[in-house]
């Protein structure tokens, strides 16, 4: 069986990473997108374990008080976070899971999931990443320096993560997401099984 | 610039790594055979710098002393070796050097070139190794026993490399080999320089 893996992805917003993610979903029904839990009631369109685990607030707190979260932020008065052992059973079945997250979990996600892999979405340069925020056409002058003031903030930490992809178009970047997915597959640490198959052969077979 | 890369290949014999190699070299033209330094008289055909490094028997080993060499062999009288220098040179440029070597000599490349990147050549299963050796019709029935028994002895040193391509189809394993590649080159650790540029703008620029 190929190996299951944890695909981190980070980068500022504006860069592409939602676009890139889907584009690489379609070359692998293998990956899947991180279901996260929320402590925010379930919209009617909305389905348990497919959209978000709901939970209450107090269920949400004792996950976050048993570090049963990947990665959790409070928004709008509303929990958000990433369930450790949802993400541990679809790598366990051989699972390709993205998680798209802010710079600030990625390290602890390496913490509690050391076999992961770290990546940062980069724009091909800072102009392009500004052009894109003005043309979403849905930021005011103040949110895309805002943003951009973010971006520089997250650049900073892009030594913490293991590759990075550059989105000069979707269709590269989503490319390059791919091949290292499919590297990081066929790394012998995460073959062990494989090749101990290997090492215990001997003659008489 | 796209990173170079120096990446090793090492698999049983009748594994097939010379015909993956060969057809991953028309994906990107950056994509470099190692060129060894030997002892042996040059041929007609065989050019310097092409084919090989051609050198007398006291200047391949004066290499051989100052530690110029990340492997050498002596076989039927002459040496055969890879010239560090040139290898430097090619991967400075940007280039992706591909070396085939033998399992021995893989944990001394990483030694005098730590950033390289180690593959390992597996076939489907063992059976198949040995049915691809027969079916060369090239190798007595001796030959065949003692390559699959050497085999066995280099799968033992599979941990020491950092990626298992698995040769089921020629065509599959070159594109796993060159997602390696890919991914390889877009390693943080291989664009320091991109990054310290991200790292350095400043709200001004």
């Amino acid at each position: 069986m190929t190996p299951g893996l944890l695909i981190v992805v980070s980068g500022p917003a504006g860069v592409g990473k939602g676009s890139i993610v889907r584009k690489m979903m379609d070359y692998d029904e293998n990956i899947v997108l991180s279901v996260s839990a929320t402590s925010r009631p379930p919209r009617a369109t909305e389905a348990e374990g497919v959209n978000y685990f709901f939970k209450t607030r107090e269920q949400f707190e004792a996950m976050i008080k048993n570090d049963e979260l990947l990665e959790w932020v409070e928004y709008c008065g509303n929990y958000y976070g990433t369930p450790k052992e949802w993400v541990c059973r679809e790598v366990e079945k051989g699972k390709v899971v993205v998680l798209e997250i802010e710079v600030d979990g990625a390290s602890n996600i390496r913490r509690l999931f050391p076999d992961c892999v770290l990546c940062f979405v980069i724009p091909p340069d800072f102009k392009e990443l500004e052009n894109r925020l003005r043309g979403r056409g849905t930021e005011t002058d103040d949110s895309v320096k805002a943003r951009l003031t973010r971006a520089i903030e997250e650049f900073k930490l892009i030594d913490k993560y293991d590759y990075l992809i550059m989105n000069d178009t979707i269709e590269n970047a989503a490319d390059s997401f791919f091949s290292i997915i499919r590297s990081e597959r066929m790394r012998t640490s995460r073959n062990q099984l494989m090749i101990d198959n290997f090492k215990n052969l001997n003659r008489s077979e």
